[in-house]
């Protein structure tokens, strides 16, 4: 083992960076703007404030501004639990017999056990800012409300959650994480918003969907006086202030003069991937570097890698933006897969127009190995990764293995982004031998495309 | 906030201490020796090498080596996840208001969730050193079996793990991070061992208890061959690893030139407590420094508080040896708490003589105001605290609230053992204005306490 490079590289507190990064300013192809559904027309900043903070509009709105200056209360919060370590995966190394070089950038080292937590407080602190009462989100697996929870705890907001109903049942311990940082969760669909009254009027006993979950946190958004709505993944707000994780990975890498061939990250809504990625894809884009760039999905979701590039609603509920991404379909329903944070018919338009252009590849792979892998690296490295975090660490031992045969010693990022404390049914699953792989047919694929909106020029 | 002193104080990893400090060697009154039950002579090196680890033996006979060395390969897996931060809580002391600066040691930043692994991966170093093939252990709540569970996968040893009854079918998910490291995990009292049979024969359709899984993990270390027993706290070797605790801390302080004046900790069998604060007691007993420093126990467990100092069994089943310690008799049998680590009716030696001399001193606390406490840190600091944790958390707000008061700048620092990702029920509990205190009656420790061997000397 190398004596020079530490097993964590820390950043100090003083090295964590100033600004957040926006990849669409260095962009030749922007990604397409949100369009209204009514008039297809782009959104505005009119449009879009009664929903969303003002901040964040411009934020969202942004394709010229490549730095955006982190606020001061944001990074003091960030000094709580950042900067993340980067770590040499020496014990990795030595297990898999590989000349490669692994590194992770680990996001699971705070409460919400995620990198969730890197949006929420900024979202939180903006919505502080304009002086708002509260925010409301939906949340699924439960690490978004989880993140946005100890965000509004910390500048003293109201958080409103609807979780979907079949995770508020299955997962009492989220929700009571998120009930002990002073957040109200309610059970979605709900009885307290009209799309939600009308769902269970239509589907009794119906056990939730995203979908269901985030028209009901808009629309108590929109009623309540003083609220916004805030989100957890796809948006490019999320995935600027994601690039802290890059930024810090980058710093941390240069420190040691260390420049990494391939760099992979798990793909779900495209938030960590895009946070990773984005300081290496700039370099990239703008013809000064070249990495491979991996995004990891699920077999049993695959919207870059089996996916169309087309303007698709967000939601299945229908309420949300047109956003032009690889997308399985807004009706797509993903088979059961315990990486409940990768279960998203569509991607960030970002990485998709990224994807698009050629400079990032896509992978998609079965959830057993996924769960293999994540075995042999907890044994080894010693943290439980979390399944989303694990389709990564499967792509990166693919990637050492090969690294074996040709002799080859790569240096290899990932980003382990978060823990699998709360992901144990999955893993008794895999423990006894009853873990199963989906895999959409290809006929079951066609027909939730079929079903994405065929306004002029789109799907030409 | 001041400007000078990091939110998170990080030691480099070539600050990790390369030796254990062994307080014993600095004490003037040593802690008595454990007592063999039968002949009432102090344990052997040949007596005990059956059941431990000869290493770990001379490591628990040694009174005399003041510093102990770290073999690399620990050090190799302490770089894994230590030095862990010494965290000021700038957001708690603003919160709170107060003129103190309080510090904290977080020892809950690996998958175990706890200060456990620091001295399960020694102690598997030493089986491992030894050819073993594997070790035994029992486990109540989790956190102990997690941690060996870990350290023997890393070393690639065998790990049978008897967990009580109740937890194992309470809980399911510290059962399967244990499995996923590859242990097999039994539920205690079994059919696999002589002693289990019996307690099932005699309690048909009993929950379990700590002393009969030790029992049962002792008995079977001595039937396997290549076996030996290992354990996670009172024990003098246990306190020796987990020094690395307040080293590092101490460390991490003269780095700022930081002289603490108060020093806390949560107290169960005393593993954390014992190893936070001896580099502290060591310079207090060789009247070099003045420190206060604190035990905190829970107000339905309160060994120092209102027990005896005097020999009695480590164990309920009276299966193990003597010691001489604060204790509220071998049978007590605590109310219901959910600091499941804290539920012990003794106190490690090393501290019980401390105590004694009046080196340190002790509070109890009841479990609301601990959820209260830990509530309140938990919003402000980010972190979800263990309930054990939160013990000590909750006297460092008491004693930073005193300081507000007075004026005083008092610097406090506490253990923060763990995180309480596992411990969600009783978050739920407290949640739900559901939680009760439970204070033993002085009938019912007098009682118990009665029942403590009276062989001459003892309780003189």
């Amino acid at each position: 083992m190398s004596e020079e490079i530490p097993y964590k590289i820390y950043l100090s507190e003083k090295e964590i960076p100033t600004n957040w990064y926006n990849i669409r300013a260095d962009m030749k192809n922007k990604p397409a703007p949100l369009l209204n559904p009514g008039t297809l027309q782009p959104l505005t900043f009119e449009e879009l404030t009664p929903i969303f903070c003002e901040e964040l509009v411009k934020q969202e709105l942004d394709n010229d501004t490549p730095w955006i200056p982190i606020p001061e209360e944001v990074r003091n919060f960030y000094k709580m639990y950042r900067p993340s370590p980067l770590v040499r995966a020496y014990c990795l190394e030595k297990a898999l017999g590989t000349p490669a070089k692994i590194y992770y950038k680990f996001e699971g080292n705070n409460t919400s056990g995620s990198h969730k937590l890197n949006s929420a407080i900024a979202q939180a602190y903006y919505a502080k800012k304009q002086g708002l009462k509260g925010v409301t989100t939906e949340t699924g697996a439960g690490q978004w409300g989880t993140a946005l929870s100890m965000a509004c705890a910390y500048f003293g907001l109201d958080c409103k959650v609807y979780m979907v109903k079949v995770s508020y049942e299955q997962k009492p311990f989220r929700r009571e994480v998120m009930r002990t940082y002073g957040a109200s969760v309610t059970p979605s669909p709900s009885m307290t918003t009209e799309i939600g009254r009308k769902i269970n009027a239509e589907y009794p006993g119906t056990s939730g969907s995203l979908g269901c979950a985030i028209s009901e946190a808009v629309e108590a958004a929109l009623n309540l006086d003083g609220y916004r709505y805030e989100l957890g993944s796809v948006l490019n707000q999320v995935l600027l202030h994601q690039t802290i994780i890059g930024l810090e990975t980058k710093a941390a890498l240069d420190k040691y003069n260390i420049v990494p061939d391939t760099i992979i990250g798990c793909a779900g809504g495209g938030s960590n991937l895009g946070g990773l990625v984005s300081p290496f894809l700039g370099e990239k884009i703008r013809g000064e570097k070249d990495y491979q760039i991996i995004a990891v999905e699920p077999a049993s979701c695959p919207s870059l890698t089996r996916g169309v590039f087309a303007y698709d609603f967000c939601d299945t509920g229908h309420v949300c933006p047109l956003a032009k991404m690889y997308t399985l379909g807004s009706e797509f329903i993903p088979s059961a897969n315990h990486a409940g944070g990768l279960r998203y018919h569509g991607m960030t338009p970002i990485l998709s127009q990224a994807f698009h252009d050629g400079f990032m590849e896509a992978r998609s792979v079965e959830q057993t190995q996924v769960f293999e892998a994540a075995t042999q690296f907890a044994r080894v490295e010693g943290i439980l990764p979390a399944p989303e975090s694990s389709h990564a660490i499967r792509v990166a031992i693919d990637e050492a293995l090969k690294c074996k045969e040709t002799g080859e010693a790569k240096t290899i990022v990932f980003g382990l982004t978060g823990t699998g404390y709360f992901d144990l049914k999955a893993y008794a699953a895999y423990n006894d031998g009853n873990m199963n792989d989906y895999i959409p047919t290809d006929e079951d694929l066609q027909a939730s495309i079929n079903k994405i909106p065929h306004f002029p020029g789109n799907l030409a």
